[in-house]
């Protein structure tokens, strides 16, 4: 059976969760204390050398790295990836956006809003997150004008990744109230079967 | 024929002319001047939203973004992307590694080197960045140890992203000295035919 080792505060981890749950296929869940520093131990370090959940274990016991490669190794071949090569290149360059443009701003700020005080690093680079982050937001919303997913107006892994910390974005002090396009299309992945919140593991 | 929007500071870019040219496939290239913000006019705006090389234009008039899709849409059916499923999913985890834990640090740093003063905020970042970036070298060295290449012991796409922004680390203030798995594979991803250096258009 295919092993999660996993936060539940984690976004990354709630989109192999939620795409894994969609699938209809089995895991086990292992909950790391990643305030803790338990993803830094040896033992966790020979699993990934980059020491961050989420990392999947496949069948064969070795293991996988990074949210969006193990959302595209498990979406192969289902209808969350698509079949088209152009819609598949679209794709990635969303899921890339997300890691690059995305989560440093709108899942760190969050994460950071989890720590008891910021150190003063922190407290400095957080209007630039900030900024970062609605920019972000808007080329959401631009793009989502007239759409109904990211990519080929079907519900698919690029939906998966950026749903993941933008419905929580809030929580690190973002607002979406002026995002009509970006709450409509939260409501639209919310309806999709077998929907799970990112509370629930 | 293709249309890439590039600059040959640009390792992201780098990768794309690489990769198009190991292919032997033709491409125009516009040099966009990214210091005096040409990717943020409208008219580059409509081509990408998020406002940055390198960008795609494709046969069919609509337009690519973020380095590592371009890579794996342009790599697909040929010998640099696996045709094995696993390896697949392990190419994306290097790619995603590369935009996450390896440019924002290694490529930033080389970026201010080239701007006539940091900022206070930039010179706040910097050792930060330097230490992150360190790491990723670590994660990287300790990977190539007893290997060729990245995955599957064969050059592609993955090699293609680290390479653009480790072999010129050294121009952010890296050391590259201690890394000896890393300057053999440097030196193997140079001898590969059709090879050429970051400063060739």
């Amino acid at each position: 059976m295919l092993r999660l080792y996993d936060n539940l505060i984690s976004g990354n981890g709630y989109k192999v969760r939620l795409l894994l749950t969609q699938l209809g296929v089995a895991f086990e869940r292992v909950e790391m204390d990643i305030f803790q520093s338990a993803t830094r131990t040896p033992e966790f370090l020979a699993r990934n050398p980059n020491g961050r959940v989420p990392t999947l274990r496949l069948e064969d016991g070795s293991h996988l790295a990074e949210s969006n490669a193990i959302l595209c190794y498990l979406a192969e071949g289902s209808a969350f990836w698509p079949a088209e090569r152009k819609a598949r290149a679209e794709t990635l360059q969303w899921l890339f956006f997300e890691q690059y443009s995305h989560e440093p701003y709108i899942a760190v700020l969050r994460f950071w809003a989890h720590l008891p005080e910021l150190t003063a690093q922190q407290q400095a680079e957080r209007p630039g997150r900030k900024q970062r982050g609605d920019e972000a937001l808007s080329v959401m919303e631009q793009h989502l004008e007239g759409r109904s997913f990211f990519v080929g107006e079907r519900y698919g892994i690029a939906d998966v990744a950026l749903y993941a910390y933008t419905h929580v974005a809030e929580e690190g002090g973002f607002e979406l109230g002026p995002y009509a396009a970006i709450r409509a299309w939260c409501r639209r992945v919310r309806e999709q079967p077998g929907h799970i919140p990112i509370t629930e593991g």
